[in-house]
């Protein structure tokens, strides 16, 4: 059975991870066979309200509000070893650009989280392959972006040029399909960077990734 | 296109409502074709840190935290009546019975949210049908147990005796499938009542109550 772990970025798209496509991504790895765990920076952020769309002022624990997502059984980032797995995904969500790195508000000159950036290369280097949906392919473009990796964000042509300051291509993608980078090992799927999308159309795109991940493991 | 009601009870499943049954009944509804309107009480909850599984002292709004899933767009639950709508569901997790009524304290003797029991009573008496998921329908049980409502909560015996002392009828039913009550109009799924299910299995479930549902509205 092969192993893959999971990286969230909080519950609720505002300020972690997006809900559909974590959820997408679950069924469809464990649908294609494997053992999935998950994992979480365990860091404080600050929270958005999802009905007002503004900050309120709260701060909370990453990795406790995934957990409600993981239903509990989640663990700390830094417990994240290429070596005890087959393959690595990070589902979409601000808390992809806001949490995993500052690309929310640096852009292609954003820093990583240590221990993210740590897990994509480790992933990498053991020719291990890498899924990211929706936003989260730009923290792959930028650990990957002098190995020239191929994404995808969809068609938003402003995240795609920021995308290539980082040395990473940038290919359109419709949101249920997916795009493959053989070279570098590297599966991606627009998800709900396209808004208006349905829940079953981000579904189909995520649950074709979750199989070529499964499949490529 | 038939238009489905979901109400949710919270965000995470032990404080709130279960995030894989709800985010595989947007999926499956949407797949089935409807157009789905998600519904919140609008009324502040106890936390339940979902690392520890201990109460964190907190209070939230159960309508704000429902809104991460519904990706924003929710509506109080005293705006969602029969005549707007086809059909209506409950996913599970604690917040079905621990927000929408007291059953986690007082069992078949529990009182019913005010709204979220006229709410159930009015798309039965406009026979319209209702779907609950994992612990959910102990709520419709308590509402229509003197309409000797038949409904699954899989295969826990002490639940299922509980039930029945509502007037209700329970009956044994696998994860991934669903029991259908004509009668009342009622769709029900164990889901996460096996607590060891995998999130493909829980889907399957709801998967095939959503279709019945759009199918039958």
């Amino acid at each position: 059975m092969k192993k893959v772990a999971v990286v969230l970025s909080g519950c609720g798209f505002k300020d972690g991870s997006e809900i559909t496509e974590a959820v997408s991504l679950l069924v469809g790895l464990n649908q294609a066979g494997a053992e999935v765990s998950c994992f979480a920076p365990d860091i404080q952020i600050p929270v958005t309200d999802h009905l007002t769309g503004k900050p309120s002022g709260e701060t909370r624990s990453l990795l406790a509000e995934a957990a409600r997502i993981a239903r509990g059984h989640i663990s700390s980032l830094d417990k994240l070893h290429a070596k005890d797995f087959d393959a690595v995904a990070f589902p979409g969500g601000y808390g992809a650009a806001k949490n995993l790195c500052n690309w929310a508000e640096k852009g292609a000159q954003c820093d990583v989280n240590p221990e993210v950036k740590r897990v994509i290369l480790d992933f990498y280097n053991s020719s291990k392959p890498i899924g990211a949906l929706c936003i989260a392919p730009v923290v792959v473009a930028k650990v990957l972006g002098d190995k020239k990796v191929t994404v995808t964000i969809g068609d938003d042509a402003e995240t795609a040029a920021e995308i290539q300051k980082t040395g990473a291509i940038h290919e359109e993608c419709p949101v249920n399909d997916y795009i493959t980078d053989r070279e570098t090992k590297v599966v991606t799927t627009p998800a709900y960077m396209y808004g208006d999308a349905k829940p079953n159309e981000v579904f189909a795109g995520i649950f074709g990734l979750a199989h070529e991940l499964v499949e490529w493991a």
